[in-house]
């Protein structure tokens, strides 16, 4: 290793930098591999473990390195291909029954499977789980709870979660009433409210395309329609498609994720969430904010939830725990906006109220500090996973796929070459005991055949990196 | 007390009988009064323990005296006048858009706060309740798998807790396949989820008169109409009311409580129910059967779920832990009959899934045997308060007022006299502290606003005994 020289007029941790980088353009570190440990790295190039830190943080700084908690520094990926919309294709899109539950039922039958590699899960808490506290906090609360447990409780759900809950809003300036706040069996029960409280059968709904499956089982389930709104993979949904559609079609009600979209990653600028609220209220026509991911981000700060933007309390948001702690709770909310006196009904007629034991155990698991500090260490693994994925896929899988770039979350959204059927690859990539999730059942008209989801959500070891390689090269094969 | 003669032709033990029925004509014994314990009045009498025994059995065989768990012997109500049904004014029914919210939400708001005696709760495990059980056995499922509670589970349910549910219905000569029920967020969830297997909005739902408020407020949220269907308070559901009802409406499905009504407590009897299904599986109408109390009988031994006499799979049962074991827990269930497919859909649409750690806990307090053990407990507690709060309304109500008898559950229904509205009462007994449920919430018409639903699901003392008094009061001055 090349020395330092300390008569260079570069300061010395300018050194340290250029070191890394000549190394990495020599192929010495490559995108992924781990950096020395600032004591390793200060005693071999003899300077002070500062020096090497603050090397370190600025070379994080400028996006070349990232920290992984309890790890150490890693080489970012150099930036593959990056996703392109294709504009002109998806202009004229038309409000579409949903039909595409026999795929869904599939991949929902494989996912699961255990001995499958579960690249097919969209479960970020996988990563880093916080089960063994959310289990010691569940002791102390069925001490003391024990009798209270059996009872019914409110049907929006226990005040104190409630008061939690609100106070996270309440740090993004949003005026959250603990009052209003419904709590369902998680965020899918509060899309199912939501959508119930603005619309009927026959009625068209606004989507992201691509979009979570499981909104479209959704609208499909009441009978709606679906309309695709073109959604691109860095700032999210296309204003002017948006603007377009509303012109043309009967819009009711409109569900996006704006702070980060499921599958692509892709994060709203908050002026163009702004613009985007002001459209729709403008109109009239109601947002469901589809907000589970929005703790996910791996930027510097939360992205505010829509709501914040909201002048005529026409902005629902949708959340839950499942995404960010513990999915087996079946813990969600609904913010209802102005429909809170429906919300409320809603949630009474199609199941009572929600369990107890787990939003006791959430709320004290919030009030502790404990889901904070959880959900940091979790944000940070997850944006190093991210990283981690996009080089190995980088790596591994043709050159002509194109990759997203997530803002947040634990999926990765990629194009195959070769127009090749992603859903076809399923069956042979299960075979192969892999499991992803094929690109069509995140449209309604069954775009993105040629596109996979792959999660990175998950304790990343050579298993995994195993199956990326053998995926890749599945792809290549198809 | 009077002496046994020995020497008498008739057996000691109808002595002794005779006793106690000549102690009751003369006021020595009334309704509700305990009896002396088997050792005391054996040696009182000076006659053998087994030959009180022996009239003490005889007697509860005739119905007049009931035993208590851990308690002994009580001499139950002479008969109140018992309720009759008004056949000609129920004749000429027709479907109605369900509009009863905004008492049931008044009803909702006042019954749970804390102060107010619960006569409007029907929530049969406060009279006994296995809160400590249960808590022992969720702690250990907790030491056992607490990194999985916090995953996804299965969609329709834990497969354990599925395969406990199944072979209950087994017992009862009925092929439920654990691989077909599908576990929900209580029997609401279930009811929600077999109704939009089966029907949409607009479409019309038979149901019982007077029938469970909730089911009008999902039929109502469905946007569905409600056709009252005539039910008498002993037997159950009028049959040829219903014959009638499908040759002049276009019924879609129907959801009764064959076994226990609420709030009448009316059990329909094998061979009617059996009639029931045939003529609506002739007719090609699903039936939903809302079987919450069904393990909750008086009787002999438990009814037998409408599913058992199904021959083209087209009765569903709806049910839960609710009523039994833990409302807090949110756990119900769903066998779908022939709609399997369209029930696990709506259910990953509608809430994606159930919360796993009351699945666990559920599944092993069955598997130990200490549900059983509960039930049976449970439904002599709720036996026995039925005929305490029979005897306590016929002493403290007016003369006319009219009672049910229920055959299980935890309600009493009586229809008071002088054509008062209860729903104006129910203000007046809340401001002295008592809540009921209201009459007319138990019909889409508004019927029944001179009826009462009092839970006797309670532990009973002295503040119940006061507040039954108050009650029977306060509808004397209305």
């Amino acid at each position: 290793m090349q020395a330092i020289s300390k008569q260079s007029t570069d300061f010395l941790y300018q050194q340290v930098i250029e070191l890394i980088q000549q190394m990495q353009r020599s192929g010495t570190l490559r995108a992924g591999d781990k950096l020395p440990s600032l004591r390793k790295l200060s005693s071999r190039l003899e300077v002070s473990v500062p020096t090497v830190k603050q090397a370190y943080l600025e070379l994080e700084r400028q996006g070349a390195i990232a920290a992984r908690p309890q790890s150490g520094y890693y080489l970012k990926a150099e930036h593959a291909k990056p996703l392109q919309s294709t504009r002109a294709q998806w202009r004229k899109t038309v409000p579409t029954p949903v039909k595409c539950r026999s795929l869904i039922e599939r991949v929902y039958e494989e996912v699961h499977k255990p001995g499958i590699v579960p690249l097919g899960i969209a479960n970020p808490v996988m990563a880093c789980s916080p089960d063994k506290t959310l289990a010691r906090t569940m002791r102390r609360v069925l001490s003391k709870v024990a009798a209270k447990a059996v009872s019914y409780g409110p049907i929006h759900g226990d005040p104190d979660l409630r008061r939690q809950i609100a106070y996270r809003y309440q740090d993004h300036g949003i005026k959250a009433d603990p009052e209003q706040l419904v709590i369902t069996n998680g965020a899918q029960e509060a899309l199912s409210i939501a959508l119930q409280c603005v619309a009927k059968a026959g009625d068209v709904i606004a989507v992201e395309s691509p979009t979570f499956f499981g909104l479209l089982e959704l609208i499909e389930a009441l009978n709606m329609k679906a309309l695709e709104i073109r959604t691109c993979s860095e700032t999210g949904l296309c204003l002017d498609d948006l603007s377009q559609a509303i012109e043309h079609h009967p819009i009711k009600a409109c569900i996006f994720a704006s702070s980060i979209n499921n599958p692509m990653g892709s994060l709203m600028p908050e002026d163009k969430r702004e613009k985007m609220v002001r459209l729709l209220e403008e109109k009239d026509i109601p947002l469901i904010e589809d907000d589970v991911y929005g703790e996910l981000y791996f930027g510097e700060k939360q992205p505010r939830p829509a709501t914040f933007y909201s002048r005529k309390n026409q902005v629902m948001t949708c959340s839950s725990f499942s995404k960010t702690a513990a999915p087996g709770y079946r813990l969600g909310w609904l913010m209802p906006g102005k429909w809170e006196e429906q919300a409320k009904r809603l949630k009474r007629s199609h199941s009572c109220s929600t369990g107890m034991l787990q939003q006791w155990t959430m709320s004290e698991f919030i009030k502790s500090g404990d889901y904070d500090r959880h959900l940091k260490v979790l944000r940070k693994t997850l944006a190093f996973n991210s990283e981690r994925m996009r080089c190995h896929v980088a790596k591994h899988f043709p050159e002509d796929t194109c990759i997203c770039t997530p803002q947040g979350g634990s999926v990765l959204w990629l194009k195959c070459p070769n127009n090749i059927n992603t859903a076809t690859l399923f069956e042979t990539a299960i075979e192969q005991g892999i499991s992803f999730t094929p690109g069509s059942i995140f449209s309604p008209s069954g775009k993105y055949h040629d596109y996979m989801r792959i999660s990175f959500g998950v304790v990343w070891d050579d298993e995994i990196e195993a199956a990326v390689v053998k995926l890749g090269a599945l792809v290549g094969q198809a």
